[in-house]
């Protein structure tokens, strides 16, 4: 409110959907959003192997932290001081997963987070986690900055991080458990319209993965492009039927 | 982002809406939301004497930093200290209005800012100045929390404060300078139901005032309170016209 909440510069939007049918996860991929100093990095991470693990990360915040945790997750690391170096692809289920995704974002916290405050920076990170495990079931988590994280269940489909609110209410309106793949793909990208219409800093291309459910494998993994005609069409669309949506609502009754 | 944005508590939203024909303003009159401790307090006030001078003030911030500013600008103060005691009913202008508020924001933080900050809790204020004085052009103006302001144009005919993001949309598609009064009222509206649907915080009663430009006296004062059928039914054919509205746009034609 005030000053400081119009000046953060928030440069993500991302948003995962779990329906009946699987899974949905949108990235846009701006960063640095300033007049003359505009930069692209992939948001949205993939870790597949078909039918064994179908896992998809998506990241906002400080880009050097959201980094150093994706490259933590590669590389390994020892989460428990005595046990074994463990990796993203070592985890044995969607919810180990993502306590090893919240111990990363601990261990990044531990070495780089007080050096970053005394500077002034925060220690910005938020996860989205999405994906299959052979043996268990398709599941979506968010994992916040403090290592924690909460899941999206059948009465709250749909979880997102970074410039959230301007692309919530479509998601809170349209998207229930039983929207079809297409149509939560489609709901999302508006979302993401909405967002990127209001805040200049994030901004196309946009990538998105469909998982469906129990195939262990991403169904569609697509980068769209600013300009491409589909998504331009939708963004045009959209605009036309939310200027006339207001039409048919009679004018307020009130009086002095 | 992460954790630190989604347990902020923003609890108002108030929009002002300044168009060829007049003006609107719009606040929510919810504070201290919570399960147990629900409190209603006036977002929006208005100094009136009709010819003379028609100033609507919106606030949205800290409970106690707002009711500050609006005891002092009508109790006076001597914004110069060499100066007289002025108050809101003494400036000549729409723009001294604005200036003055910014005074009164400046002397609020003088005497409470530091304290205030010491024990943890923020300064945090923003306020809606629209009206007009008898000499003067109809304005609207957005106080920030370090006394400087902004003013809405016929290119941002809008301005809002508090929890303002979710009921944006709505707003950058909707309106222009030249929507009508009638339309300009009903789109708030809309905008209040998006916000209040997303975030809790932000709740019934409703006021708003409309000013016509040159009136300078109030066209409607009105509160809207909760159940109240126009209001009830506006909020469920919104819902609808929303849930409708992507249904028109083809799925996306994206495959592997």
């Amino acid at each position: 409110m005030g000053i400081g909440w119009r000046s953060a510069r928030i440069m993500t939007y991302c948003v995962g959907i779990l329906v009946k049918e699987g899974l949905v996860m949108i990235g846009d991929t701006r960063t640095n959003a300033g007049l003359d100093n505009v930069a692209t990095f992939r948001k949205l991470h993939v870790f597949e192997r078909p039918g064994e693990r179908m896992v998809a990360v998506a990241s906002a915040g400080n880009l050097a932290v959201t980094q150093a945790i994706l490259s933590l997750i590669q590389e390994g690391f020892k989460p428990d001081p005595d046990g074994p170096i463990e990796t993203i692809w070592t985890q044995p289920s969607m919810f180990r997963t993502a306590q090893f995704l919240g111990q990363a974002v601990r261990e990044v916290y531990r070495v780089d987070g007080p050096s970053l405050e005394q500077n002034g920076s925060s220690f910005e990170v938020s996860l989205l986690l999405g994906g299959q495990t052979a043996g268990g079931r398709l599941r979506l988590f968010m994992i916040y900055r403090a290592g924690n994280f909460i899941e999206a269940t059948e009465d709250t489909p749909y979880l997102q991080i970074g410039e959230h609110k301007y692309g919530k209410p479509i998601l809170d309106r349209a998207i229930t458990f039983n929207t079809c793949m297409e149509d939560a793909l489609k709901i999302g990208l508006i979302s993401m319209d909405s967002t990127m219409r209001s805040n200049l800093g994030v901004g196309m291309p946009i990538d998105f993965i469909t998982v469906r459910r129990d195939a262990i494998k991403h169904d569609i993994l697509y980068r769209i492009e600013a300009g491409e005609p589909y998504y331009h069409d939708l963004r045009e669309r959209w605009s036309a039927a939310l200027r006339k949506a207001h039409q048919n609502i009679p004018r307020p009754p009130y009086q002095g």
